[in-house]
Parts: C-alpha cells; structure tokens; sequence
C-alpha cells in the first residue's frame, strides 16, 4: 500500500476492506512521505520494518514478485506516476479515485495499462453497494422502461467553513487535487453512479460551479444539467457547503414505467415507485433480488451492511478479476470518463454554456 | 365561485377549505359552462337554483352587494378576464394560481387592483403549511446564517403517459395552459416557495425544459440553475413525468450555519441539519414553534394536518386581510413575479443560455 | 353540540371536520356552564344568541325539530345523561368518546338506543383514517392470511409531567374520566383499531397499568398481553408519560403471509411487509386501492390528508347512516365493549392476573 | 474457530468481523463435524490441512500454545462444553450467545472463569453499536432524567413458516436450542439491550411465549411485560413469526424528561424525543458524541457502519480486554442473567402469572 498513514481517511478503508473477505494481506507499504510516521504507520500494521518503505518507488523496486497487487490512496497529484510504474513493474494496481490529476494524464495511463496487460482498478465504492447494482440490473431489465430523468445529488456539508485538517487540505489545493474541487472530489461518483446504473452517457451538460467560502480556490458547490444519449434529461448536484450534510448521495432514475431511489445513507433499501401499483420497496438480502446481487451480501436481510462491505464489495470483486473469475471493477476508463467529465464542467462552469461530453 | 363543477379537481378543494374555519360560506356559483353540469353542482352543494348562474359573467351582474368574495378555480386562460371583472364590479378575488394566462394579462391585472383598490389573493397553497412559515422565520431570524444555496425540486409523475381528463387535458392546451406546461403549473409553486421561504429573489437562471411524452405540446420537465440576488446559488427541479412520485415538493436550504429541509408530503415536521451538533426536528404543534406559527396550527402534536388545512390557512388569511386584522396573502406581485419566470425560463430553454429576471 | 367552549380541544374539532363536506351546520349550542364563555363561544360561531342555551336540557328542549343531530364534545362524566336524554328527546346523537363514564351507563345507553331507534355515533376517529379502512379490507381479503399477532402501541408524552390544563385536568379526575386514565383516554382507541381492523375479538388480556407521575389518581401508562378469539396473541402499549412522543398511535397486524403496518401520524401510507416480496407501501390516492376507500380520500395522491379529514369521514359516514345511504360508524357496541375492555384492564391490573373479556 | 462449517450463518460473520481491524488471525479450525465439510471450509479459509482439525477436542489438545483465543460458534448444545474445556486447557474464549444451554451450566460456566481466571466473551453484538453506547452514555449522564418506561422490541419473520435449514433446524429443537426457542435466540438479545443500554436490571416479569406455527416445540412469539428495579414498567416483544420482518430489533426508553428510540436496521442514527424542544437525531460520526463513541467508529458520519462492525467492535474490545488496554465486553454474568432470563420467561408463561427474577 502507497499512502494511508496516520490522520489518512482511505487507506485505512481500503484495509478494513480488505480484510473482511480474507481475500488480501496487508504484506508491505510506503505509508508517509514523513520517517517517524511511515515508520509508525508500519508498526500499527504489525508490519516487519524491512517491508515498510521509505517511499513507493522503494517499495516498487524491493517487493517485486513478493507483492501481488499495489494499493495507492495518496492524494490525487501522485494518483498517475505511482500507478504507472506500479503497472510497467508488473504490478496489478487498485487505485483510489481520480485515477490521475488530469485527462492527459488519464489517457496517458489508459495507454500503459493496454500495454501492460495489467490489472487496473479503481474505487469507485458507491458502485459496490448490492443495492446499485440491483438497481442496475432492473433497468437493464427494462422494468423502469425507457430512462427519461435522471437526478443525482451528493450533499455533504463538511467543507462548510474554512477548515484545515489532512483531508481537506489536499482537496482545496489546485496542486493536489487538479481542476476539480467538490466536483472532482464528489461530482464523479454522482456522475459515474448516474452512468453506471442506467448504462446511458451523458453527452451534454450545463454547469454552474460555485466558490462558495471565502478564499477558497477550487470549486465546493455545483448544480449541472444533463443531456444524455438516448434523450434523457438530469441534474447533477454536488456541494461541499451544505451545511449540515453527511454524505447524503441519493439517485433517482425515472423511466416511461416507474422510477427508483436510492440513498447511500440508507443503502440497504431500494425504493420503486410506480404510478398504478403500490411502491415495492427492496431489501438487501431478499430472496427476490438478482442471483449475483444476493451472492454479493454477507449477512442476512435486516443486518445492515454500510460502506465498508461496499468498499469490500469492489475488492472481492477484483480479487475474482486478477483470478479470471470473471467479476469485473471500475478501472482506466471509467477514470478517463472521469476525467472528461470534470474537464467539460469546468470549461461549462467558465463559459456559463452548455458543452457536449465526447468520447475519448 | 367560478369554476369547479364534475369532475374539477381544485373547486373542490376551495370549499372544502373555506369550510374548515367558518369565515366563509358558499352562496353563489358558476361552476360549469354545460347547464346540466351547472345545474347538478349548484344541486350538489345545495345551492337555491337562482343563486347558480349561466356563466360568470351572470354571477357577477346578479350577486353585486350579495357576494364579499369571488373565488376563480376556472383553467388558465379565463382567469384573467374574471378576476379583472370581479375586481371592477367591487368584489374581492380569490384566485386560483396562476394569476392569469402570461405576464401581459399579469401586469394588467395588477394595474386593475391599483385602482380598484380591492383585495386580491393567490393561492399558493405551500406558502400555506405551518411548518413553512416556521422555516420563513427561521431564516429571517439568521438561524442559518447567510444562505448560499437552494434546492427545490417538485416532481410528479401523473402526465407521464398520455393521459386524458378534464384536468389533464387544460393543463396540456398551450391555449388554456399559457407558455408553460409543467413550469407554469407546478414550476412556478417550487420558485414561489424558494423566494418565500428565504426572502431572496432569483436573478439568472438556465433552464432546460422538456416535452418528454410525445406529442406533447408544452413542457412536462423542468431542471433550472438559479442564481439568487444575494450570490446563493440554487436548483430548481419540476416534472410531471417523474414516473411514479405522487406530488413530492421540496425544499432544502443551506447556509452558513446549517441547513432546512421540508417535504410536502409529510408537511408536519421541518428538519434542521448542523454539522456540529445534532439534527433537529420541528413537529407542528411544538410549543417551540415562533408564536404566528403556533397560532396557525389547528390541533395538537402529532394529529397531523395536510393539503387542505394548508389551504385553509391561506383562506384564514385572507379573511384576515379583507377584515384589516393584518394578515396578508400572496397576491398580485406573485402573480407578476411567477408570470415573468415562467417567460424567462422558457425563453433560456429555447436559447439554451442563461437569462436575467428582472423585478417588473 | 353541547360542550366545545374556550380552551377545548375536541369540540373545535368536530366543528372543522363537520365543516369540511358541507353536510351539516352548526345551528344551536350549549357551550359552556359558564354564561359567559358560553355567550363568547356561541358569538365566535356566529350564532344568534337565542340559539346558544345556558345548558344541555335547555337545548335539548328548545331545540326539538330543529335540530337534526345533537354533537356531545363534553368531558367523560356526562356523556350518558346528555345523550340519554337527546335520544329520548328524538335527536341523532355524535358523542365524543367515550360512549359513557363506566360500564353500566353503556349497556343503559344501548338500551335507550334500541328503544328510541334513533342514530347514535361515536367518533372513534382513528378508524375514519381511508388506510386503515383498507388495512381492514385487506386483512378481510385474506391478504395477510390467518392472523397471528397483533402489536398495537399508542404512546404519548403530554401526560410526563404534573400538567394543568382544561384538557389535562379532567383526564387525571376519576370523577370525570371514570375508571381510567390512559387506558381509557387513548387505550381504548387502540384496542378498537386492533378489532376493527382485525375483525378478531380480544377473548383475555394481563395488563400492567402503573400511575407514574406521582400523585396521579388513574393510570398514565399501560402494557397489556392480548389474547384473540382466533388464538392470535398480542400486545397494547399506552402511555400519557412516554416522555417526548406525541400522538404514535401505531398498529402491525402479521398473518400467516404477511404484515401490515400502520402509523397516526403519517397516515397517508400503508406498509405491508412479506418475507418473499419487496415490501409494498400504498398511498392515500391510489388507483389500486378498494373502491370504497378510493372514494373516502378527498384531494388526489401525495396531497396529505389528516386527522381533521378522517374526523370528517366519521361525520360524512353518520350522515349517510341517517340519510339511510348505507354507510354506518362506530357506534353504541363499540362504546360499551370499550368500557368493559377499561374495566377488565383496571381489575386485571389490580389481581395482576390474566382476565377473561366476555361478549357483554 | 470450533463450529463455522458451510452453510453457517454466524461463523463467517465472527470471520469478517475479526478481519476488519486486524487484531486477529484465523490459524486453526474444526469446523464441521463432518470430515468433507471441515476440509472444505479450511481449505476455503487458506489454512493449512494440519491445522483443520477433527473435532474441537482435538483442536484443544494440538494448538495449545499456538492459539490465544478460542471462538465458539457451535449450536447452543456444545457452547458449554466447549468452553469449559477450552478455558481448562488455558485458551482465553470468545463464544457465541447464548453461553450455554441452560442456567446450571452458565453457573457452571462462572466457576470456571472464576477459577481459570481466562477471559471470557459473549457476542451480545447489538451492544457493540455506537449509537447504543451513545445511548447507554446519555441515560447514565440522566439525559432523560429518570427512567420510567422501556419499549424493546425484536420482530423477525424468518420462522412464519414451518423452513427447514441448517440454521432453522438447530433453532427449533429443544435438545439443541435449549428451553427457549425465540425467547432465547432473539428475546435475550432484547432484554441484554434493555439492561445494557438503561443500567437497570428486570426484577419482574409476566411471559406469553406462543408455539405458533403447527408442530413447532419451542415458542417462535413472545410478549412480555416486565418491571425494573427502579419501578419502571416495560415491554418486550420478540417474534420469529413476524411475517415480513427482518431484524427489527429496536429500544425506546422513556425518562422523565424525555425518551430515546433506536432501531437495528438503521443503527447510524439515535433519536431523542423531547415534549418541549425538537427532536434530536445524532448521527454517527458526529462530534457531539461521547468520546468513547467516537473513537469506535471507522469512517466519517454518512458513511454507514453495519452489523459487521458493530460485531467487530465486541472483538476489537475483547482484544483490549485481553491485552489489558481496559475495555470489557459481556461476559458470563450476561450468560448467566440471559439464561435465567429465558427459564423465568418460560415458568411465568406456562404458569400465566407474573414471576420474579433474581440475581444469581
């Protein structure tokens, strides 16, 4: 693992998520670009100190062949570099998301990974809850009909005031964070959840990006409209300084039959509406729900299962992809898609113009 | 009353809050343009035949001095002409929203109350529910601080086929409707709700507006990016093709300090969101409430009051007003004020551009 | 009406909800025992003043043949002479619940009834909710299959603490509220939702009734074990002192197949919950509800309806019973099997053993 | 790990919740008596064939010395012996509830604590929620003021019908179960919440435990009325008959100054009722928390923590009780007073008369 040392908020998800399923070890790490905490870091992991490096290319150059997979949860400015040479070493890489800083380097990385062959990775967690994926599989299914709006909001209020501390610091800061601010930090996963679950693109988009507190020099608030391929309308809304707000992403897709909900605050719920039939409300761990969805919860129908088993949920899955059990993750182009789309709200945002999303 | 035979939906509704709190009592009627129907609603409220006339022109001529309130529920386009009459022949008006059938017709009408010097009201019904004008209050107190953002969305799903009825079929007439399909019927109660809750005012918006079921002749969904004239930026989200949802208004605004959240279909309790401390939730009929609210509340806690109490309270109101008691009831500069964002939002969705409101 | 003077609560409330479907008038009233309450209250209503009367045989004897219905809103004690003596008198009479003071009084009181043939109706409000009325249908239907356990729970908290009010003080006197204080206030409410709904007949019962708040002189919280006549076990939870809560009344019903659950105070849903299907929630409003209940809901799906409209139901009901138009409403049976439920509580409390209920 | 084999449902939860935090390692197992199922599962579970044993007995005899701490998972039937001997040989233990199968064993079981002086833990998981440590905090701090009331409740329906499975079959048969059936499955779960969360503990109680569902031998229902040391009165419904509920435990505790509410299925939340200020919801994660709640949870507020956690906090404690960092978790004492729990609960039903339970 690249990054994760103390006062970090990823890296110590990806190991809690890692270790529910057994399916990974915790075997060597670069934790802090800082000795004394690098070094702390490792022995909290109960790691031997001949494992724990003093940086990542270290780490790269001493684990080759002892390592299967490398971990990277540093801020986004090192997201492209460390998964490059991870990948070019041989390495199967999972990478906490942005996949890079920037589009460019985004492209650049997708070429590597072709080139590699390597297994590529990436967290986009949200798509890990068995009650997305239900829901993607119902609208595959049709039982929404054709897709019509589509709403997707992220509210999370934490960035409110003008705090400082290790995980914020990083996101306001161009440097480390790139282009995007809440919407490169939040705004991807509402928008790669909305293409996720209805498998339709977004092809055109309006935004209004907003600096909101004082001083701040990446965006913390946004309100997008959306045009998607088959017609679709939809608004994206991401905030950082909704005061008061934990981490409320919640989508709604309406097609010509009905409409779903579903909240991540809430996860274990998936909420069908219908015009001329009751509301079906669906449980993690019901009986009625897909096969692969059922095989993906632990526990039975009323335990909670919450971000962590989704966290999980990505990682089992890529364990089967690097085992050619067939289970695919999120990876380079989701990230490239990813990229793009905080590039064009950007671009949108300065113009105060709709901008079309192409595929690239 | 004007309007409101077999088959109307918000005739109804009229009398049966004006019943609630006996300031009212129905004496005349024109309900229907076809006499049978006429006659057998006159029948049904147990009216004298004399007391029910052929039209409203009619009703006006023969309840002069008989009458203190002429209440309009007609479609759109007659409300105008009506409410205009009524005005001049010295009765007070009650009007149905919308004010008239375009901002044209609007501003005239406000001309025609200038000089008549009559009471003129609008029922916008959720300016009506206590537990809105307890977030009014809070606002203005600063409870939340400045405010910078607002999310109203109001989303239906009742015209998401192509559905006939009397009421469904008026509404998709651009000759009865006006400009605006679902942005004038519903739209506007969203936007009407955002300014009156936080006491700012829209100035630019973006609006895409769509026709969703075919051969549908105005807009059946609505997503709008606002910009308010303090800077807050906000969201506006109307549909009536949201597949399912019954009648789901909205309303979430942020500020500073923390955030409000009000939903209409469960209207008695108001959500008070803090990143620092708990949530807090106001139920109708809390002694914590601002004394005007508590005042409006009809029965104790946890006996709910709905729609038509809400309704009522705007009738209350009303009466109020006409009596010089001091209350007072969206009226005229609503009217205007929605008339003109309906104009401008459709005129940004043809453009695909940003556009100003201006106060008028 | 006799009784509803300044400060009341539930005689107000009979006026809103007899107001709402304009199918009855307040015409003659005997408010208050004070002569100048009286004459405010009768004032307030716009009555004339030879029509508000100094008591209830005053009324009663100048009120005949001109009044159709007499309303009796009065405290516990003299519900039985008044409407004894209206029924005798050849008056319809609506009394507030309960039917009367104790047990004896009901079985005289239905004696009256079958005698003077007159109408007589008892507002047990809760079941004029329109998904209550469908729970019942369902339930009937065989939707749930045998029925298997009954959780019925009505806490309230406005009871907490040594309150003094014109509402709370009556129900704290033995002399006016009878044998019981919670349980006969609002725990006979759930017990008749629990066999209205059911259909099933409560053959024994073990309760627990405690006087918390010290110095109280009837019970303010009660726990009692239900037994039904179909073997069906359960439980009734009531609680004037459940610090906090308002007015929860809340019922789940669970069959063989499945369970139905219910809440007061968000009445416009119903929940039924299977172990092999998504849950299903019906809304007030629903075209896939019965006939009958589709025809109780006033305003269209997602316009909240309350407690005053389901007061109202009650009314609109009893005034098709007398117009002979088939519907009816809980009535003198329903009263005195309340009154013996009350008393088999108290003296179960009291020998803290289980009690048989008979059919009285 | 004794017991966990396929088809378990409680083994591999003890897995991942053990996996979360990394304070411990599965080594060794015998996991299935039945020698192709045992393979299976340590081969499932990467572990070396040598260390896959036939029976615990022989685990215990060949790790001694290689294993700190022995997890019991087993039917209830072997819990005691297991334990005895694990804890004779030296293993500190961590057992799945219930302790053993009947009172006399859990006294048994005390001695030899008492004697071995090993540590020793029960999974009462649900007291391993933060929020029901915050609530737990907020009562001992008097929050409430003086408890009066408590409403706990556990409704499951995965027994409504007569089901056959590995994990039904144990739980239905008296030789392995024990005297209780859902009184000792579910029902100890709610009373060791309900003296968990409000320090008090049951002096007094009156049991309706019902055989539902035809040819059942133990109770799959129970309804029981309960009194607390203090004089409070209670509740306590449990059910496997439920039809439609999953795991739907939940705790309402009413003090003099308000009352708290918490539920299982949305465990992230923890609701405080007050009659004269607004209802408090905390969430987890939030500052305002105790600070030994905080430090229990994982991941920021919003992201929602589940079962799995909530278990991997009674592991984590134990972990800290082991290494003598001062946490605790529940132990024999919670055996022993949860099986006297459930042989008081059965006497009281069959006699239909209230009993008293001691301390033992």
């Amino acid at each position: 693992m690249v990054g994760g040392g103390p006062g970090a908020f990823i890296g110590p998800v990806h190991l809690k998520a890692t270790g529910m399923d057994r399916r990974y070890e915790l075997v060597a790490g670069a934790f802090s670009r800082d000795p004394v905490k690098n070094a702390a870091a490792g022995e909290g992991y109960n790691l031997p100190a001949d494992r724990v490096h003093a940086d990542w290319r270290d780490l790269l150059a001493k684990e080759q062949g002892k390592v299967d997979v490398v971990c990277v949860v540093t801020p986004n400015d090192t997201h492209f570099p460390i998964s490059k040479a991870a990948l070019e070493a041989g390495f199967d890489v999972m990478c906490d998301k942005p996949a890079t800083l920037n589009l460019d380097q985004a492209l650049a990385l997708r070429e590597v990974i072709r080139k590699t062959g390597r297994n590529y990775g990436l967290t986009y967690t949200y798509s890990g809850y068995p009650l997305v994926r239900e829901a993607k599989a119902l609208v595959a299914q049709g039982k929404l009909g054709r897709i019509r709006k589509i709403v997707v909001e992220y509210p999370q209020g934490w960035l409110s005031q003008d705090v400082h501390s290790k995980q914020a610091d990083w996101r306001v800061d161009p440097k480390q964070a790139g282009l995007g601010g809440c919407i490169g930090d939040i705004g991807v996963h509402a928008f790669h959840l909305a293409e996720f679950i209805t498998g339709l693109r977004v092809t055109e988009l309006c935004a209004d990006l907003g600096k909101v507190v004082p001083g701040r020099m990446l965006d913390d608030d946004c309100d997008i409209l959306l045009r998607f391929d088959n017609g679709a309308r939809g608004a994206l809304i991401a905030s950082q300084i909704s005061a008061g707000e934990r981490n409320a992403l919640r989508i709604r897709v309406y097609g010509e039959l009905g409409g779903l909900d579903w909240s991540q605050e809430t996860p274990n719920t998936l909420t069908l509406n219908y015009g001329d039939k009751p509301t079906e409300v669906l449980h993690a761990g019901g009986g009625y729900l897909s096969p692969e969805v059922q095989a993906m919860i632990r526990i039975p129908a009323g335990h909670p299962e919450g971000y962590l088993e989704a966290f999980a949920n990505i990682y089992r899955d890529f364990a089967d992809q690097i085992t050619g059990s067939g289970k695919t993750v999120p990876g380079i182009e989701d990230g490239v898609r990813g990229m793009h789309f905080v590039a064009v709200a950007v671009e949108s945002s300065n113009a105060r113009q709709w901008r079309t999303l192409k595929d690239v």
